[in-house]
């Protein structure tokens, strides 16, 4: 997505060779016009999926997928990390490791919004080591319903989280994908779309 | 806001006296249709104020902020609740007291985001005790911002938190208004917009 890979290069911060800042316009300070246009192109490329539910985790994740989910006429689910006080029933839980953290945390969905019915399109903000996708994969396969895709706004390519996608059989689409950040500098691959 | 109120009574549940569950449309599912609207009527009522900055709380905030943020032409904040291992740089930061969780937990922004020419609309899902508003006008006066207003898409008008922000002089308007949660009934009173 030609507008993206253009916002990464301008307004994008290379902290070191594994990380990116993009805080001026999705995971802090959001551009609305950006998310909309993020989530209209995921839509286009799974429109044929008959995508019931669009799944995304608190909280960077949101912007991107509830305009993914308005293009699609679908509701978002978004997964909590920590329990919230009023999910008194029932839920699905799968464990997410984080490599930064070195820690592993339990995401959730209350079961009542999955079922074995449900073509789910996840939707995240980062692809990097692909925990958190792998963790709401689980979270649909526990609830039976099919994950059609994973729609991303930013991959890591030289990360290991679209193989370990791929491995599961689930489609990674990537509106940006990021070879390298060597040298301050972020070195872009042909995005997916 | 008609919509809102009619989906709450079809679609919350009343958990307790002071606990009404919208989480089949606001917070864990989101309806992108309903917080189109959500954003275009809290736009339409700060219209003559010239916003230039939409600034919530993650993670329900983000929903219906993100859509004001658009119909205003805006950007969107959202305040963190833990540091992000990449905000590297000087924070806003203030203290928010849980009554539920009867802690306090601190919630920043980067200072770069907000400063002394912005005219913020805040905005939330809910308003009961008034202390995560309360904190993030705390983030937008440490900016020297200019808080507008205060657009809630529930508020709970038994609780404090109205009353605690009009005392701060920032006008309130909230799109559904609840007087009580007693008998298991949801009792509205006249939303503000």
């Amino acid at each position: 997505m030609e507008e993206l890979v253009r916002r990464i290069q301008n307004d994008g911060n290379v902290l070191s060779e594994g990380v990116l800042k993009v805080d001026r316009f999705i995971t802090h300070q959001v551009d609305p016009v950006l998310m909309e246009q993020i989530g209209a192109r995921l839509a286009e490329v799974f429109a044929e999926k008959n995508i019931t539910k669009v799944v995304t985790i608190e909280s960077s994740g949101i912007a991107p997928a509830i305009y993914t989910a308005q293009s699609l006429a679908t509701p978002m689910i978004f997964a909590r990390k920590e329990k919230s006080l009023t999910m008194d029933e029932e839920l699905l839980t799968s464990s997410v490791y984080s490599f930064t953290k070195q820690l592993a945390s339990t995401i959730s969905i209350s079961r009542k919004f999955l079922n074995e019915q449900d073509h789910v399109l996840i939707v995240d903000d980062f692809l990097a080591n692909g925990q958190a996708a792998k963790g709401l994969i689980e979270l649909c396969q526990q609830a039976g319903a099919q994950v059609e895709g994973i729609g991303i706004v930013i991959e890591k390519s030289f990360q290991i989280g679209r193989q370990l996608l791929e491995d599961m059989d689930v489609p990674v689409v990537s509106l940006a994908r990021i070879d390298s950040l060597e040298e301050g500098k972020v070195s872009f691959r042909q995005a997916d779309a």
